[in-house]
């Protein structure tokens, strides 16, 4: 039986060990947490630091396959573990571009691939020498994550937010649509393409508000988020499960956003949306089997359930009894004790065949399901 | 957040775990095996016995509450739990009335639900004073199970094989087709129905050779399948999941076989095939949420994974690639680290519109996967 290990407890852990269950897996997962989402639906789990040189090395020198469910691991282990043999999937090198939004936006920009104009800074002065870039969002290099590391220079008298570090200040797209494009890479080089799908943002918490599938484009932009997203993937060279965030802009054109070399929020209605999920298909991959089917049974909505403002501590949910009547509203709870504002607590997803009605039912979740303390 | 404890730690148990993962429960498993197929699923297991009193108790008495995978539970240990508070679903009178055949089969009768003709008989001399029942299968009324505790007495010349203990002498009933029917019973009496399940049966293992979803029955027997097995659950008075196996006959009457009262067998297409498959029906069950959709989405073929004959030792799983190759072949490998002939290691669903495509592929599946040592 393989062993494969999961550096990061999280939610996206939890989902992947409740696909793994299907196959012949031997399951190990490291997490410095031990009360994490995924603590306890895996064979193995190890209590340490994924920042960790040693404690990463030692995790996996005796796996067969390792993989991630976040991007901020020790590099460097898993590089001296494939070295040795290990399969690392997404491969380290993809992992250097990814975890720098630097080195990311230099890769999109080697690779001929369309992205927004950008420029590489180092400290808030700089910002004065790339006006054309403005307005621009600026994002720190390293260490960013759910809003945080984000600032929007709108013009020059802002430039007094911009940070002191490496950062990307890059030319605000004048957005249409955000789209996600999600690909599966097989060991073979095999790929696979799930439907993008197409999200709105609340401002205020810069989450997902809700999710739908598939994303309401045209055949021509259709095509160009394919086109896009296969070659980001396919010039990492490395099997694993991609999922490369897009814009579309007013005129149509396309654009890279990022990407995550792992499961993704933006794949979490192929669960019950899709024939193969991007959980099943992560473990395909991990474990060399065909790729699964990407294709969707039904549009769907995701509706992700953040805790709610003001409250801090155990977890309850409020409304699950409502949303649960609500026919093929697909819950999933996290299992985290503790809610803050703004955390990922869990995620809904509704199908449909009418998009009026996938509307309607994410907005109806939405109001009805709480998390509070 | 709620306490649920499941006794018994097999395949059964371990899906209900993968269904439990999407929603807010903390799962308790109790089972002798402490590598079986649950026991790294929950987030507590507890080696344990499920027939001793004191074992199951202690279990119990923290919990919220408690159900089966197995019928062959300690029901004292439940009844005081029961009347101490803990929600029991199946209630214990319910598993003292199937855990014994003949109180199975006097529970029809009393309840005037179709069974097979039958007679209860304590030792095997009794049967030249039935023959009006031959040819007759002989069950023992307790300890029984897969094909074990089971005679066929086809004439007096086999009445020798007959048991010298407590059993049921059953007249052979001129078989059509096999099915089963499951239905969901809400904490509030509310009750769902799947549609019913044809099965065929391989006569050298006794076991499911593969299973078609939906039966092809007509109108007129669908609804005598469904009256009946609501009439066997009603009886019972007691929330919980079941799955009730019905004979059709020549003349198209409809017989009750027998009924399990617990997720089954005969449930697992509900995985893929059906917007609520029965483990998340039976979770919300016992969490007291409303009942899931019962409907299909596809029609499918479930097909029993068990070991080859002549392989006994650490299972090995030949053809799983060529398995995954086929489109929207759902694997589920159980996870036993044994295999021995005849052992139920894991299932394949199918889904597809066409019946003939379904049986194709439930073929192509019997032929390619295998389980060795």
């Amino acid at each position: 039986m393989q062993k494969v290990g999961i550096l990061g407890g999280g939610q996206l852990g939890r989902m992947l060990l409740q696909a793994a269950a299907n196959y012949p897996v031997e399951t190990h997962v490291l997490e410095a947490d031990d009360d994490c989402p995924a603590a306890h639906l895996c064979r193995y789990f190890v209590k340490g630091s994924i920042r960790d040189f040693d404690t990463v090395y030692n995790f996996g020198k005796s796996l067969d396959a390792v993989t991630i469910e976040i991007e901020n691991v020790n590099i460097e282990a898993l590089e001296k573990l494939e070295s040795e043999g290990v399969k690392i999937f997404p491969k380290p090198s993809v992992l250097r571009i990814i975890k720098n939004k630097a080195a990311q936006k230099k890769y999109y920009s080697q690779h001929s691939i369309p992205t927004a104009a950008y420029s590489i800074l180092s400290h808030r002065n700089e910002i004065a020498l790339h006006q054309h870039l403005l307005p621009a969002v600026q994002k720190l290099a390293e260490g960013g994550y759910d809003g945080k590391g984000v600032e929007i220079i709108e013009s020059l008298n802002d430039a007094h937010k911009g940070f002191e570090e490496e950062s990307v200040l890059e030319k605000k797209v004048r957005l249409k649509k955000e789209v996600a494009q999600i690909v599966a890479v097989g060991q073979d080089g095999k790929t696979a393409l799930y439907p993008p799908v197409e999200m709105i943002f609340n401002k205020d918490l810069n989450l997902l508000d809700y999710q739908l599938s598939p994303a309401d484009i045209s055949q021509k932009v259709l095509w160009k988020v394919e086109a896009i997203a296969l070659s980001v993937v396919r010039n990492f060279g490395s099997p694993g499960l991609f999922a490369v965030e897009l814009f579309v802009d007013e005129n149509d054109d396309v654009l890279v956003n990022e990407t995550a070399p792992r499961v993704h929020n933006s794949g979490h209605h192929t669960i019950e949306a899709h024939y193969s999920s991007q959980f099943d298909m992560l473990w395909r991959i991990l474990l060399g089997y065909p790729l699964g089917n990407t294709k969707a049974i039904f549009s769907s909505a995701m509706i992700n359930l953040v805790g709610s403002e003001g409250y801090s501590g155990p977890a309850k949910y409020e409304g699950l009894n409502d949303v649960l009547q609500i026919d093929n509203a697909f819950v999933h709870i996290y299992g985290k004790t503790h809610t803050k504002p703004g955390r990922k607590m869990g995620h809904v997803t509704v199908i449909s065949a009418e998009k009026a009605d996938l509307v309607h039912k994410a907005n109806k979740v939405k109001q009805l399901l709480k998390v509070v303390s």
